[in-house]
């Protein structure tokens, strides 16, 4: 299997409210069987390719304490086969098709999907239908997926300084919630997780009241709907599940910091982070004011970070600025740097802050915020291009309590935010005193901690 | 209720293992009853009173994710009586016979003890015996009592920066482990706690084969059995408890700062921490070597960090160090240190460093190794004078896979610590690369975190 990395996941998914809403919306169409199974139909009419998503509302975040990494081990899993599909048969099946299968992880959802040409959708459906009940997990394999699970923790995390510093960073911004977790689990989890904790997790969360299937691509909505009624429909409710209340952070008053020297470091860097409102729990315009705060600080060659930092001091090879407000629970939001070789990081990240604070006290102008949401805009419509980075967007607003309608009428909503809104969330949620900037050094590098 | 604070008996259970063994050791007497409640009798016969404690093997860090502070809820709600004994009628049992009565709760165990005549230890035992099993929590209480413990919190936690600090400290020192969350509970989860959350917690902890009796005082063993048997003996035993396995520490590679600043501090100070074994978990001798270590550089007027940075630079108003050993998974060590008016809290800091380096470095001499180990060896004979000290410290090492022998046995073990294992535990555990520094500063202090 070639799967994505959580890192590009996470960097696609943080932007993709941004840069995938649909103006005009399409006639999306949107029901539930009476299992429970919400599906949503995008036409796309411009390829005859169809791309098959199946969101199922759990994730990395949902793993009982002690079990980490177990929604991400049950990814794994899931492609071992079940006594229909057996273990390769379904790869082989879309790879003789000449389509994609893969899947991925977050906090919040485990997502499977295939792209595919549309007479194969009702068979990847029957495949996903099956896969979400019947699966078959014989002792033999777990040993060895956890093998691969543990092999793709040391690729993708030990042996790059910049991950184990974003797991030390995300542990210590977040004190209560289970975002301070890595998806991929600790390590030390991961090797004691059985073949009875996967399959708890599956008995327990993966159902189709549980889940949500995106179809985005040249196809009809009845068509789909009746595919859906054979394959899906016969799939049985599963549990009730509760409320997904997962604990929450406490307030903060202490800044923190998180230092990683490494000899595996070229360049030395710096993020600043805070926990800040996602989308789904932010007062009304608090996370577009937030997007838009992010966009004029860092997007484009005309944004401040830049002009000021790499363009006019020459101080920086690099600096921006992020939300993420993607996320079921908490948002996040984060600045980044990289000194030019003969400034200090210090000197950077006063600079970095200069210019925040500079919005907290002066506001922005109006023909930047302008500039932005033009920008905003522009990127709304290039994203109608990317058939996966629509179903992609769908599945992400949906499964965090957002509507069809929130998803079409975001441009209008970005178009409303004020100059003042977005000083108002700057003095609001970065406050040094809750900050948490992890920094990236060379062994010998000058710095205080 | 009078009961002591968390930070007095983290103190006390801190210092315990250094300051209060036998030698030579009394003749303690140690047995088990049927239904699996443990029992020590320490014979001291100086006053005609006697110390009935009993400890339950649960603490704060076996509360229920999301339940934080369900176990010291519990400790409260313990005192809201039987239908024996109505709330209220213990301490006034107690009080008639000039007695006390208290409870405390670690992150590990949760006891409750008097101190009353020797008469009184049938009484007592009845009373602990009928709450073991027969708590009568109407819902009435257990509103009220919340409130009575957000209060605590607000009183012992929120009003005082120190204690805010060292509670984000401990959630940024462990990663994974629940020492990380404070033993009161955080703010939002105490609210949400109820009465099927203390029940619960109740059934599943407090039985008597999940308790240790420790009866100290002028009593005969076999008088004190016959009262056991008597009492304890008819409680049913509880369900069988699954080995205590608490999450584990990922490896650590990243040095980490939390600063606090507040306008109620009026002298800044820092705190530096590393996780280290415990007594329990220690390889052989380490324990040992760290408690000598922290007394070379911490106990008394001639040790280094005094002599360097009070009497000689005159930098430092206190400067110190402390081991705690004595959890049931992981250790502490820490410095800590507050600058003198005109020295900046990063010269007394670097001040600190230097005396650890040198050590790692050069070692420790022979005569400082001799002055530290009598040091303790007359404390251990001076604690036998307090006998409630006596009792929990054969609590505490009980409760941690210790054996009565292992007391008598301590100061020995301190006779056997060499130069080499001093030096040796400072250069394994006390690396730069994984402490976590708390600073506790006035809002104007000059600070780069």
């Amino acid at each position: 299997m070639h799967r994505p990395t959580f890192a590009l996941l996470a960097t696609l998914l943080a932007v993709a409210p941004a840069a995938a809403q649909q103006s005009p919306p399409p006639p999306v169409s949107h029901f539930t069987l009476e299992n429970g199974l919400e599906l949503v139909v995008i036409p796309d009419r411009r390829a005859p390719v169809v791309t098959h998503m199946v969101w199922y509302r759990t994730g990395a975040a949902d793993d009982p304490a002690g079990q980490s990494g177990v929604a991400h081990f049950l990814e794994h899993l899931m492609f071992k086969g079940t006594a229909k599909y057996p273990a390769g048969t379904i790869e082989s099946a879309v790879n003789e098709l000449g389509g994609q299968i893969n899947a991925f992880t977050t906090a919040d959802v485990t997502v499977y999907f295939e792209t595919v040409p549309p007479d194969a959708l009702g068979q990847m459906m029957d495949i996903e239908a099956d896969r979400m009940r019947n699966l078959v997990l014989p002792e033999e394999v777990i040993e060895a997926e956890r093998s691969v699970v543990l092999d793709e923790r040391r690729q993708r995390v030990e042996s790059q300084p910049g991950t184990i510093l974003a797991e030390q960073v995300a542990a210590t911004l977040f004190q209560n919630h289970p975002y301070r977790v890595p998806v991929i689990g600790w390590a030390n989890e991961i090797e004691a997780l059985s073949r009875e904790d996967a399959l708890s997790f599956y008995g327990q969360h993966y159902a189709p009241n549980n889940a949500l299937v995106i179809v985005a691509g040249d196809v009809d909505p009845e068509t789909v709907r009746q595919m859906a009624e054979n394959t899906y429909g016969s799939v049985e409710r599963g549990p009730e599940l509760p409320p997904r209340q997962r604990m929450q952070e406490p307030p903060t008053q202490a800044s923190r910091t998180v230092t990683l020297r490494d000899a595996r470091v070229s360049l030395p860097s710096f993020t600043r982070n805070w926990v800040v409102p996602s989308y789904r729990l932010a007062e009304e315009g608090e996370g577009e004011a937030l997007d838009v705060l992010s966009a004029i600080l860092s997007a484009g060659p005309q944004s401040r970070l830049y002009q000021a930092l790499v363009v006019k001091a020459g101080i920086a090879a690099q600096a921006g600025a992020s939300y993420d407000g993607s996320a079921f629970d908490y948002g996040r939001f984060a600045f980044y740097g990289v000194p030019r070789p003969g400034t200090t990081i210090e000197a950077l990240e006063a600079a970095v802050t200069a210019e925040v604070d500079a919005i907290i006290a002066n506001g922005i102008s109006e023909a930047e915020l302008e500039r932005v949401k033009n920008r905003f805009i522009r990127s709304t419509i290039f994203a109608q291009d990317d058939q996966v980075n629509m179903a992609q967007t769908y599945g992400l607003w949906l499964t965090t309590d957002r509507s069809i309608s929130d998803v079409a009428e975001w441009t209008d909503r970005i178009r409303a935010v004020t100059a003042d809104d977005v000083k108002a969330v700057a003095a609001k949620y970065l406050r040094p005193a809750s900050a948490v900037t992890g920094y990236l050094l060379t062994p010998a590098e000058e710095k205080t901690p």
